[in-house]
């Protein structure tokens, strides 16, 4: 499949790379493309920067958010939540028309520190603001629940028995996301219903960045026993 | 222990009747006693009423609010979460101080249908609510994450290979929940940290809920993987 990956942070990284590895044709979609492959990481150096990232995965390209959503069929929104509106946005809607859109975003607000809270909850969800701004995409909220190593991976911990959730109102693009959830490893996907359900996976946030303090770990996830 | 379940509701009965069987003293407390023993179902019989339920439960006493807090050395608090501080208020801050209150309430608001939202949320919580008007008590959140028979019988689930979680600012007081948990059969009990950390597992009922209309059962609770 033709896939975008809007992001170029750890989220984003870990979702092109595993793409490129299963044999997808996978484009990274920035603001800037050159800013992007330039950008050094926090001391000053390249290495460990996503232009180095880049150059380790010589089968992904890298485009404008329009460019990128433009060759894809599937774009997987992987930005951080405060921007993806943005992003996606910048991408023009009719760059995405028809298409499947997983978001990964979360409405995290770190502008009073840690734990983070929520800018949208309850009675809204960012997944339905995205459906909402693009009315003519299929948006399926997915993977927003877990650390980005096992998003990907997830048969490295206990095997993969562990749950993801989707949240989406197209029943057909819900069924392609979740063959690709099982490409990637995850043997529990739980189908929530409409996109409205992914409040309920957005404010889960709030539980998982507190037992991520409690186990001092990024590595947990959450199997539902029933 | 002599604990005092405050609630007749659900909640409420599968505590209570847990705790006395395993041997506790257990009163259950409610705002007018006579009125709660006297209440018919919703057929208007008595069958399947609360004073059916306790004359079934002998061991078990009924008194009011402040009466049933006066003589425990453990409070439960498994009234719905709409009149959690009214009923605390009645039981007198005197009958609660140096007390160990388990919170199991939610902030539901169905005054919307369902799915509930949360009156309380993201910066504050119900359990923190409790905590600052009880400040001489040592409020625990617990078991506000599962159905009611899953509480108090985690086994009859998957063997009880699942979580539950608990917040509290006195590290004795979660030490004594901590066993009581054990006792009804909890393997795996998560301390996520002080009385704020609760804002986690009450958000975390926006996916609960959503997670039960999926799977179609409230017979279900999540496990930490880790």
């Amino acid at each position: 499949m033709r896939i975008a990956v809007f992001g170029t942070g750890m989220v984003g990284q870990a979702i092109a790379a595993r793409c490129d590895e299963l044999g997808h044709d996978v484009t990274v979609g920035t603001r800037d493309p050159a800013a992007s492959r330039a950008r050094k990481v926090a001391d000053g150096t390249s290495e460990g920067s996503f232009g180095a990232w880049l150059d380790a995965h010589p089968g992904i390209n890298l485009a404008t958010y329009a460019d990128a959503a433009a060759a894809s069929e599937l774009v997987v929104n992987a930005t951080s939540g405060q921007v993806a509106l943005a992003a996606l946005g910048a991408a023009g809607s009719e760059h995405l028309t028809g298409k499947i859109l997983i978001d990964i975003s979360n409405p995290l607000d770190f502008s009073a520190g840690f734990p983070p809270t929520l800018f949208v909850k309850d009675t809204d969800s960012l997944g339905e603001q995205i459906q909402t701004a693009f009315p003519d995409t299929h948006v399926v909220k997915a993977l927003n629940t877990l650390a980005a190593e096992l998003m990907v991976r997830p048969a490295q911990l206990a095997g993969g028995q562990h749950s993801v959730f989707m949240s989406g109102n197209d029943a057909e693009a819900k069924a392609t996301v979740h063959t690709l959830l099982e490409e990637f490893g995850h043997t529990d996907v739980i189908d929530l219903g409409d996109i409205s359900t992914c409040r309920g996976t957005e404010m889960f946030l709030a539980l998982w960045v507190r037992a991520m303090g409690a186990l001092g770990t990024e590595m947990f996830n959450i199997k539902v026993v029933r």
